[in-house]
């Protein structure tokens, strides 16, 4: 309904139509756009009240630690199925994720689905330079970065304004109370690993064992716990007074966002070269992060398609706090793609955040206890105790 | 003294001579072995101490966590100083390295004294295979093992007896509650990983975020918090007490040990092929792991040197539990030879343990009250404040 | 003289200044461009005449074969000194080198002065797809194309016309004899290892063992033995006549090159993203050649610099065309890196061509004589007799 | 009856068994040796007559060259079928493959048999060192090695005796008419390329472009054109006599060969660690060589298998001269295994030998012939005209 509106107020003439099944909407496709919520609110909210119950504090659980691990095991099965039709009826297609958790959802693509063409497209890296140019005052144009990493952590190798070195500005904000109390986490971690990092201090909170683990940095820090929570329930309100202002022809405002997939399909039909970031299997793109985990980089697009640009080492502080996750990640993945139960057990315990709370036998239990109430929402295999190299 | 002693006992032989200097010592070597410790008990006691105040408890603090990162930082200097004597008065001979931290040591050597052949050697690997055999019953010498990882947690990737797997065995013993108790930290490694570790229950109490940052687990699970303190305070005892036996003419028993360094000599001397683990720099060796850091691998050794061998992939979830490790030894050997006192911090905020118990903020205070402590112990640039990306 | 009139021509207003050293021209430059002929036509002759003595044909000798190598030694000094000096006067400067041998050039400069930006560029990629085009019967502007390898031997791995594989057409083509007879080298090369080519007929019969070792090939297609020496006789013409038309007020054609190098300073100073070829180290990006050596590659150029684009592996039997060379060229910097005479020895009996026409001894008695020749020009050390593994 | 022989001799009590299928040598076996040549004399008169009609000659023709690449395409579906049915029947056993073209085969078993064990044995390397030996005038004890390559064509890295460095006792050696006459080809290379490679010189003249091309080569250096033809005929002679000497109860010699296999066997069942050159997949072992080809290093053999050793980069002059046959070798396990006959004229054009004689339509003629007179020995597909990129 939005999608016809807009088409409509722009004059774009789009033919906007709804499948009941994959296969009509497949058909001829020359790109495909993901972005679902496998298991709704509901289990969303699973992903948050079982783990609390065990002490476990999260903010937003979209993409890294336990709610990003159970939201990848029940998201896999749905895009491994989407690409596998595509195989099928539209296998030039290019698939285009939006869906977290990202570099889960992307390392389980191009690992059993390598014959599809695949990229995972997040608005972290643009606005997050946006934020920094409104921290250090400068018109968001003027600002010249280089960033790299996974979603959600990236880092800005390279900040310039006008030729100059833009990090001493940066501090300077971070030194400003006002601007500091923005995003305190992240201006915590860029003073604590001297470059700034993508996303928001909610989300970057959960990704480390600093912030989240004792009640007086959680006040401190300003760390809204649960907060995904709060806005999943907003988000089903806001749909349904979107549907209705539609319904009763309401304007909305229509602005050019930050995302990178219409710039993408003008490129492949126009040929016009563009620079933009996306998330890929790393083929030695990042030196000091693992081949084959999911990164994001520069990605030049024409005519001929997507090609990922060689980066080279990040800063070995800044890929240290990578490391962990991109291993959750990939345990992740092959808990789905094997049907190993240990392997879930194994990420929960890797994961950054868990272990500055629980032992080991408190994430034990939180798993099993998570996987009983997902159910039949997991990938075959992980629901069976005793699978994988001991009894779990 | 004991040197001689021994010579004696076995009709040996061997001259053995003191030197005021290096260069007395090292001129003429063919084999160097360097057994040191830098700063003495009362180093180990600042590396206790300081941490402590702050409510980070250590078990052993050699090898990782915060005191493996001092110790290794006033180790460095010596061993590249040892080292670059080599370079003019025994430049072919190889130096055999059992001091701590290993793997930060012997990255610092191969990283800045490259021309020099080094390897680093450790009982944990024999020693724990035959803490298994006892565990499972069998004798030492029935069970065909191999193993990998960095030191102090290489893992037993196979265990047989007779031809047949023997984790079943282990994992039987795990339920021993005799058995168990003997070894509660690396068994719950077991169940939790699916492999066997290196090292002891203590060391590796303190390489994990699980077990020493609750009352509770330390008291679970026994951990001797302090230990290396108890233990360094009775080496100084022993060591009194030996020198007054041997002054006194008396025996001691003679045995050999499990050590690989004479029979290293023995093969470069006479040819005969023999395997040893040992550590070295990961040029491929151990697929999985970061080029470039140090790990423990088989080594085959004969007349023409050491020639680490290729291992392949750890396991998944064992790799994941040195990548930390890894960086944090990285970032201080780093932080050495670069004279960056950043990289200590990163070092510090990138441990497993010390962020199971601290904030960032906390972290950086104990990391400056340590620096302050050891002083001119400390490398160059390390004692400057705002050296490296920003001042800390 | 003649950029001027350019200038003028196009109301460009741009400043052209002459120094008479290195100094007054790098100094506060932001591009740096280097076309030079070291030793000019007289060492071009000897590169020819000699290895003809010999019975060793050739026809461009200006990148690959005994003429590449000889000629590679030579620049190499300028390169260096060149780049040594921008390290003073311009360290953020980006070095286009449009010199050839490219590839050898190229491997020089990253290597031995890696902290100066370079890149190196060629017409041949954009001009292949230009002729391609023509042999196909389509305008330039409908064909897609993607290639890799090295400089001169990259091979277009994609050829697209409206969305279809232009493969057929060209193979059509090769049959065509009217069109055959214009590219005849390349054609044979399309016909044997399935794709084209960059470069042209005459570049590339040099390149391999199969066109130029005898007379009845030679004739067949059409080989122009000694083409080189004849273009540059006539470029010595061409410069005092272009020279005097200046003089003399004459007018040019001015119409836009297909040369990259201008886009690239357009591309860093607006910030506007473009696809570009050029040839950089090979950090994976081709993922069958060898680590280090120089590839010709996709570059994203935008505000941030250049960006080469990861490739993946080559046809098998294209990548092995390529191998000898690169082995050529890594041989050749290390001659006159290291001094080491030998290695120009060995460079010369690992060409594709040489061997195919020469014995061991004739080959280093040809290279011993074209050392004599060159004298002075060479690399200190490669003059001396005896330097490197063995008197040679 | 030569195995029973021998146990009888040596009174080992061997059981000898001759089965009429694989199945039944298979059943339960814990290692398999794999000693074959499929197409018996007939294919291998193929192999020399028909190049020799186009003018390219050829001596030994079993491992590289046109007669290695069709021994290799008869004789990887045997290698195939045996390693799958060890699948069924001994999926635990050690392959051990004495057959050639060893790099071909071996390359093709851990490709498309990756589960099963497998090491190339070849006796070129302690025989090579034999060899050195006697020319050098020392024991073959006292002589220290290391030695590293592709089968056939490894490079002495490193020569001792006593210590000091044997290589200019070599070079003595080769300006000694007599040694160098036994051997001319060997120490031409080691003139050229500053070390001493494996096998023997006639089969290093068909390896290289520089030898066999000229009437005046073959006679100065005493190369034996057809060689492999003789002693196939001779060895079908001595087989017959051999068998009836057996027979009629006569006695042979016996003496402990250089061969590794028994020693691999023996190391296995008792633990005793040994060293051994062997062929496997390359996986970062020589760095300078393609990762997957496969290299011929020091493997470390004990009770718990075989530990190929991390060799390094090998001088690059060495490593140029196997990277051509690498390529050709990953051709022709590519046009098997995917039935591409384009890849055999791929593999033959990319030989170093063939093109030094032969023009390309000459190669393509030859291997058109050669496919169709080995007809049905050869794997499905290549026989078919038109399979893989383009009709050939």
């Amino acid at each position: 309904m939005m999608a016809r509106w807009t088409s409509e107020q722009l004059g774009a003439g789009a033919k906007v139509e709804e499948y009941p099944d994959l296969r009509g909407a497949l058909e001829g496709a020359d790109f495909v756009i993901n972005m679902v919520q496998i298991g709704m609110h509901e289990a969303t909210l699973l992903d948050f009240e079982i783990p609390k119950k065990y002490g476990l504090k999260q903010t937003i659980g979209d993409s890294m630690g336990i709610g990003g691990i159970f939201r990848g095991l029940r998201t896999i099965p749905f895009v491994l199925d989407l690409a596998g039709e595509m195989r099928e009826f539209c296998p030039e297609a290019l698939l285009m994720n939006y869906t977290n958790p990202m570099s889960t959802l992307m390392e389980a693509l191009y690992t059993a689905r390598p014959e599809i063409d695949s990229v995972g497209l997040c608005h972290s890296v643009p606005l997050t330079a946006r934020e920094i140019a409104s921290y250090i005052g400068v018109d968001h144009e003027q600002l010249l970065y280089e960033c790299a990493g996974i979603n959600h952590i990236a880092w800005m190798t390279r900040l310039e304004v006008e030729g100059e070195d833009a990090y001493p500005m940066l501090f300077a904000a971070l030194e400003d109370s006002e601007v500091y109390a923005k995003d305190k986490v992240r201006f915590e971690l860029l003073r604590s690993f001297g470059y700034f990092v993508t996303e928001s201090s909610e989300h970057n909170a959960e990704y480390t064992p600093y912030f989240l683990k004792r009640d007086d940095t959680i006040e401190r820090y300003d760390l809204p716990v649960d907060e995904y929570v709060r806005r999943s329930e907003k988000n089903l309100v806001v749909y349904a007074e979107t549907r209705q202002k539609l319904l009763d022809g309401e304007d909305f405002p229509l602005e050019r966002s930050v995302e990178y997939g219409s710039l993408i399909i003008h490129s492949f039909v126009t040929g016009e070269a563009r620079a933009v970031y996306g998330n890929v299997e790393n083929t030695g793109l990042i030196t000091n992060f693992p081949d084959g985990c999911c990164v994001e980089v520069p990605i030049l697009v024409d005519g001929t398609g997507l090609h990922p640009c060689h980066v080279g080492d990040l800063p070995s502080q800044c890929a240290a706090t990578c490391a962990p996750h991109t291993a959750v990640q990939n345990l992740t993945v092959r808990a789905a793609l094997e049907g190993r139960r240990d392997h879930v057990h194994h990420a929960a315990m890797l994961d950054r955040h868990a272990p500055s709370v629980l032992s080991l036998d408190g994430i034990a239990a939180m798993v099993d206890e998570l996987i009983e109430a997902h159910g039949d929402a997991l990938p075959e295999g992980i629901r069976t105790v005793g699978v994988g190299r001991r009894r779990m």
